[in-house]
């Protein structure tokens, strides 16, 4: 099968028997709800934009696995060349969606399964990785949207796994049987699993031996048996429901998050990855979360120059695009949103090749990238408020605009610079509004916080990537310390 | 008439027939409307505590001009001490509702419209100061709620309010009668216009004597023929409307914002403060500036209490309150929010008679109050996020909750520590979502940075009372430099 | 004895027969060492500015214990005012000196050791404070300047005092007699001990019975035997030895540190402040702490004028001064300082009365100045830094300058603005290297963070000042959870 | 001839005559001086390394000119590879040297000419590219150290060079003549001239025709007839005299400025590479620029590898490393240190081929990167002296510790953990001071900000190359605003 178009991919997605609930409701056609469609338009850029001329070297690759031309999302890196591809990639659906296009999950679980599995094998003698290597081709080969599930719910911070009181907060093996497994439990805050053909499961943290059931990893489709997912809310979420562009600020796209239960559902033998090998749950953890964070340095660099140009927009239909210092922190805005990119492309540029052949990130690098990121987003949105102003929080809604008494007096007092329709000057403060209060800034703001691990997660990594040891024996060189 | 209870608060609004648009429609009842109640409760706080024993010296005071005891929202300030208790019960009731209570604008603008008129008497020979005095008496006694009304929505920015295009884009007097004036146009973000009695109306910016018609300043009743008000919307304003508790966060406090429009409305005489005297405008937006940025460094630190508690109790419930790193941020987050405190206690502490008897904050130092409250609650709710967790916006619905199916499952799942009910959990990272993201985040966080002042207007304050003279002199003493 | 002059404050000093090193030596008069001298000059700035009928509200008091006029560095604070006044006198004494004035120290120990003494002969039946109010009013009498010494060597930090290998590295004492105690051990970082006529010498941290010995309070002349002085290396120290003013930035004023080692000192019996009292020792770090963590909000800020008044004047010299970007940085350095300031002035007058009667200032607020004083003096640094320009640590030495060949060669290539001779520009710059590399930078950098307790020592006090449980109420009833 | 050893260096540099100023004096034999000889012996490093196996890859390179191995620091970029290179071969060199070496403005005046006077000639029909290979050549068969000038010391800003006063503030041509040009005027802040053997001019500004005697650009010895130097002041520069070891900080590196006076020298023919085409002023100055920003994220953050190391080794030896403060602020400096080195990376990873053929960085990245090192450093910088302690400001002379009465007593009482030395200790905290406030502070603090152009310098570019006009763009098409 050839790349699908965007809508072969919302055709084939419609075509999935998934169970999605939202609101204490069973929704029956999420490709058609108001509320959800703005996510799959998002992954449906990536499908689009495949199709385009300009982006192919971008957005497709020709896969060393099946010799044929494949989305780059489904891509297993040979180079570090592909490394900073993926990341120009993601800014550039960053650009285009102004959102979380959802489809980077899966994008990291291969890379990162593909070489795992690679030295799990070569430990433990399984046959993970031709199993992997296998639904990879078949993902390649169909051109399907993978969901990567890493994140179970933890309950209590303090215990592991098996000592949870209640065994399920972390997805296990409840059965073994010989033609496959069955697992139960859930994987929280899935970005676009309700968007994906196939899902892959992964253990959340590094494990011991009384974790064994835990410690398991595997591909299924969306619509498997047992599968279902309940929709997070997102600040401003029903606006989509009002019918009105405006007010929405981005009225074509969105992401979207899902708490996935897994309910008993069977996996058969040629789907699993990690069944019970400890030793092996924490390097699935860190490749994965190495490689996401990369990813961060481009999607969220993407979003960064939308709102970016936003706040520009804003100040020239305010008339105030001269004043020094809205021109210096339009400056600052993009200087924090490039030192993003700049972390994005050198964990890239740093990478090397593992043991099965495709490329990782440089670790260190990379979860510098993920800590600026938990940090530069929030700024830009706050000078992307002081340039907007007030009105972005104040404006009356779309209702009362298109009213024919209010609108036209809405009209009058709310216009800035002359030239500028106030319509015009509304949408681009709804914008704003989206990715500073609104759906959007579940993604822009609270996902680079938390998306690819909490702050702490990366400063612990940084401690143990930084090679404090080196640095001590440097200084005590230059000082002349000998003890 | 006594100090009123919440209750007679109420249903003297209720009484009031003013003008309410929302999406498109009238509200023919806006204290009964579920988006604009919590508004209505907020200002309904400064009242309730007002007799309560335990708060009645920051509540209250005994008035010099009516000899009786008022609530200090209406208060004339006599001292540096009542500066200060300004601050302290802006807080607690920052505290109380965890959102804007609406009442302080009428407060500050009460203590500068008040100098200013005994300047402009003193200069003009008119006679404002006498009628202010008498409009001032009029609410102590009956205990009113009143809007202090600045800013306009000032058009085109590179433009005075006479060269605009439109020149109702500043609010202006159209028509001067024998027995008072008739104005037009409207003041934007008027927080709280619809909990108020009355509204008193200054200028926005200073002026010069093409400006004529533009400096005006007034007090007429809300429910004054020609006024009428259409409502902002807020980031997740519908969510009021589900008739869920938990989503909503802060269930029973908010804020709201109106356009204001002043269509021909009529002033008598002993309503008017200032009529075309252009110079004084300065000094009036000036001093209320001065004293609502004075006011940030109360009342938002009360609602950072509430947030840095929400982030502890969040951090409790996940688990993760002994983590070195928790309690390093809420040490930050107490930090910053104490060093707003410290600013708006400074400028109270340093405040001076005004030439009327009254008492001015320090400029330098409110101005100074102002400038960090556009920063650190930014910081404070990229803490609270931090530590709350992706949850905060991944969560299912209320409606999710409390169906009899799905409900078992997030229980089970989106439990934290065990002790703990999944319930309680949803509630505090509800609340935090609230003021991050949600409809108390316009208060909390742009509000913080356009309220009372865009940041940049601070800096130039600053610039100006620096006195950068006098410290060139202090450098060049030291460095012996003669010229 | 009325109010020294400066002069007599000199001369009152060099005829003390203090043991002081440095470089190996012994100084034979510190009081004309062209290094020490500086600093000696910066003290009795304190008492120049008390003979100035312009300061005298600020600079003296009437003892309430004396009834006379003294000197407000030797005052027991009676009110809040006293206390912000302290800070308005600190700010003062840093403008007029750009430099440590030392004499502050011995005011916090006044303040905290007057309090301490009175709960303690509460609770004990003591007679401390007796002993320490003589010694007060003697030291008013005289108008001495004082050291107080808190900060011990330590030695290993995971250990108590009388856990350490060796006993003498928190300072103790050694042994009782029937008219008084022998101490040993030694204060590190002594600020201004070189300077002063007595020393009051405090414990360093809170202790445990087993500490007894180290439990010790009291005060001696500054030469009494067994008492002697290592004086402190500072950068750019030695430029001082070169007969050259230009080069030193301030010729006039500076501070010194000085290890002050005590080598077994009587101490008479009506000299002892506490004595074995372990569970004192804390509160009296405590409030010394507190009191100290003001005075920065006051000294610092003093010495933050200088700054940015030289870097305001480097702008000017260099034809920058116009620049937007420019004008911003000095705006954005005021802003800073002020807040610096605001946190001073609110712990002032948030204070309360403490059992002996003198005023306390506010703990929580006092630990918040002191923390932001580890922060802003080095962005203000770095901004100056960044106005001064790359000239500021490439200039010729004045050597060079003076010479009458290079000179001239200097004198028209360094010339910025021509009106402005290469001279002046190049003594504002050194000015600025002074407080940014120099002498002034130990005092203005490195004590900003150390001095009156290193950056943790606050966040501790924060933490538990900040009533954390009571903003987890706040939230929770907010939130409406119930437990 | 084949790559010089470090020893050959030095001998090679003592043979050349060259004019060197200090103090007022004229420094015979500059090797030999101990002020100026740590920073030959840190240029002497770019020699011994290359000398090394471990080192060769990134030391040396081929030369595509020569056919025959070069140090890198003259070698003409190829690839992104050999841009990435330079930038670890700058981290190491920061490392083994904490100071600057100053061989990186010869590798990137080398570049940015090479490239320049390519398309110079080609618009002008000049010689200057053959001009500069031969040039280039032989420095690399001759393994030459080149300074870079470009600062011009310009005077008042605000006028163009050849509206100055004095017409000499720009470096100019004063003559023209058959065979070559007479030139007059001064390059400041020369970073390592006096460690060169030659040195290349270029202009400092962009240029319109008004000033086409000041667009000139040329190479000529160093001790060429009417060149000499006066040495710049650097904090702490005469402890160097001392004959001490410890109070150094770093007895064997450093760096050097000198302002370097021209003249009247002669400049023949074939030396010159631009003489009067003005337009191309600015694209050397701006390709300069750029990739001496890019080398910053390699050598300050080598630097900062040593001083994030002694940090860690204070914190061990004062016995706080397991204070989870402590190790939080490791990270942090780590966090921040690897942002830079990211910056470093990315704008050579994303460089291009010129029309030339060499390899220049991304312009925008390069910028961004050196915006970073205007601002890190100085955040790492003062979380070291937090770790640190006040001890580094306060401890005695080494004087003071070797003397054989006080040297025991400081032993005794600034003892940290009992197992370190008290002399270790000591030597740790004099090389932070050296980086924080010492010689070293001058390269890692001041030139981190005015070093390669001072920051609003960046932020120009950063306006210039971030299009924002494509933002906005992005933005209008989300936001669905047609105009």
């Amino acid at each position: 099968m050839a790349l699908m178009t965007g809508e072969q991919y919302i055709e084939s997605i419609r075509k999935l028997n998934m169970q999605v609930y939202m609101f204490g409701k069973k929704i029956e056609c999420p490709v058609d709800d108001p509320i959800l469609r703005p996510s799959l338009n998002s992954v449906r850029m990536t499908y689009d934009l495949a199709q385009e001329a300009e982006y192919e070297d971008l957005m497709t690759v020709v896969s060393p696995y099946t010799g044929k031309r494949v989305n780059r999302f489904t891509h297993i890196h040979q180079s570090t060349t592909d490394l900073r591809n993926k990341v120009k990639m993601q800014r550039l659906l960053g650009q285009k969606t102004a959102a979380c296009f959802q489809r980077c999950v899966g994008m990291d679980a291969f890379n990162s399964v593909f070489s795992t599995t690679f030295e799990t094998d070569k430990a433990h003698g399984t046959n993970y990785h031709d199993n992997f290597k296998k639904f990879m081709m078949y993902c390649q080969e169909e051109d399907l949207t993978v969901d990567g599930a890493m994140t179970d719910p933890k309950g209590d911070r303090s215990k592991a796994p098996h000592a949870q009181e209640d065994p399920d907060l972390f997805l296990r093996v409840v059965e073994r049987r010989e033609d496959g497994i069955v697992v139960r439990g859930c994987k929280a805050h899935q970005t676009g699993a309700l968007n994906s053909h196939e899902i892959i499961i992964m253990p959340t943290i590094s494990m011991t031996p009384a974790d064994k059931d835990y410690a398991v990893s595997f591909a299924v489709p969306m619509d498997t048996k047992g599968i279902y997912m309940i929709i997070g809310r997102q600040s401003c979420d029903t606006r989509k429901l009002e019918n009105t562009e405006m007010d929405v600020g981005n009225a074509e796209f969105g992401g979207v998050e899902a708490l996935t239960i897994f309910d008993d559902v069977f996996v058969p033998n040629d789907r699993i990855f990690l069944n019970g090998e400890t030793e092996f749950a924490g390097m699935m953890v860190e490749r994965f979360a190495g490689y996401h964070r990369q990813s961060y340095g481009g999607c969220k660099v993407g979003v960064g120059d939308v709102l970016i140009g936003a706040a520009a927009v804003a100040a020239d239909f305010n008339g105030a695009a001269k004043a020094s210092h809205v021109k210096d922190k339009l400056i600052e805005m993009t200087h924090l949103n490039e030192t993003l990119y700049c972390c994005g492309i050198a964990c890239s540029a740093e990478g090397h090749q593992t043991e099965s052949g495709n490329y990782l990130i440089d670790l260190l690098l990379a979860n510098v990238c993920k800590q600026n990121i938990t940090r530069f987003p929030y700024e830009i949105v706050r000078l992307a408020e002081d340039i907007a102003g007030g009105l972005m929080v104040t404006a009356p809604s779309e209702a009362d605009f298109r009213d024919p008494t209010l609108g036209p007096v809405i009209d009058k007092y709310l216009r800035g610079v002359n030239a500028v329709s106030t319509e015009n000057r509304l949408r681009i403060l709804r914008l704003i509004e989206n990715l500073a209060l609104g759906t959007a800034a579940v993604g822009y703001r609270t996902e680079s916080m938390h998306g690819a691990g909490s702050p702490q997660a990366q400063r612990i990594m940084i401690a143990r990537q930084g090679n404090l040891a080196h640095k001590k024996e440097l200084a005590k060189t230059i000082a002349h310390i000998t003890e």
